[in-house]
């Protein structure tokens, strides 16, 4: 006999498949909906379809937009010459939220992997080129992800750049700030020796 | 400047106040929402509205029902001298899951604790002596948490339910299967000790 009632079930159901969450976790959660003033579900169920309407990606930038362009794109006081690219748009907001970054961003959506089927067509790279022209830029950041598939499309796309003459940079790698070197990788460490820098003494 | 589109930081304030997820969680899950076909954000906003419109008590046991009775009241095969006091819906599932027990609920819907102004008028136990004496009971598990406000609880249930000359028991405190006395802390090992039992060897 099904224990759970059937709408609980179903809702536990999907929640399982939001990232990290288990059968268990989900259960948990549909209950403590449950057991919320109903306006709490309604107001999910509501989000929920807000979401969905409303967000969708810009145009230029293929960032998360409410409309055709992101906010940061028409956004006239940000360095129109400066080009971060990014792979997801929370990467985007993680360099947001530091405060200190003042130009663009371009979401490719991913990383090239070819064991996944993933090429530069897969990628939004189509308007990559006609945008930084349009732009004026004179320097792409490439700040993607410092694994294998990040540090090959990083490549690829200094490569592919090339010919735009501009600056094509990428972001340090090396010792977290606060990190204890006896607890990082090898490969870490290795990284931010071969990196390491004369310091300014002024 | 929001980072974050309005209606994703929405749904994402609203998921962080599911039990132990946070800000961060909360806006991962939204994201990820997303990044999903939108069928996956309509089923989740549509489970939703079921749970809230389908889901309710039971008027006899306080489980939850997809109609006036649960499955359980509603079940003709369960014995119905045996009554499980249980504090939650979920409690109710993690003895059902055990596939031992035959009997039937009654969820009391939290427990005694007068420093947060719960009271037995906080709990559902309005309808219990009425219901015990029409379902003809014999015997009343009590298997209530075994914290200090559980414990409390039991002991109040068991002088309140004495005059209906029903056995009042409590389910067992001991050493969890598995489980390793090192580990253990004082009060489940003393509990243990205190509550052993001849073997018997036949």
């Amino acid at each position: 006999m099904a224990v759970l009632p059937h709408a609980l079930d179903k809702l536990a159901t999907l929640l399982s498949r939001l990232p990290g969450v288990g059968k268990r976790s989900a259960t948990r959660y549909a209950f403590h909906i449950l057991s919320q003033p109903h306006e709490y579900a309604r107001s999910l169920a509501t989000a929920l379809g807000e979401l969905v309407t409303q967000v969708r990606f810009c145009e230029s930038c293929h960032a998360l937009a409410e409309g055709p362009e992101c906010a940061i794109c028409r956004d006239v006081s940000r360095e129109r010459e400066l080009v971060c690219l990014v792979e997801t748009a929370q990467d985007l907001v993680a360099i947001e939220q530091t405060g200190t970054y003042r130009g663009l961003y371009h979401v490719t959506h991913g990383v090239l992997a070819p064991l996944k089927g993933v090429g530069p067509a897969q990628l939004r790279l189509d308007n990559l080129e006609q945008r930084l022209r349009d732009l004026g830029a004179r320097e792409v950041i490439l700040a993607l992800s410092t694994g294998v598939e990040g540090e090959a499309t990083a490549l690829y796309l200094a490569k592919r750049l090339a010919p735009l003459g501009l600056v094509v940079s990428r972001i340090a790698t090396g010792i977290p700030m606060g990190g204890e070197l006896e607890y990082l990788d090898q490969n870490t460490v290795s990284r931010a020796l071969a990196g390491r820098r004369a310091m300014a003494l002024d």
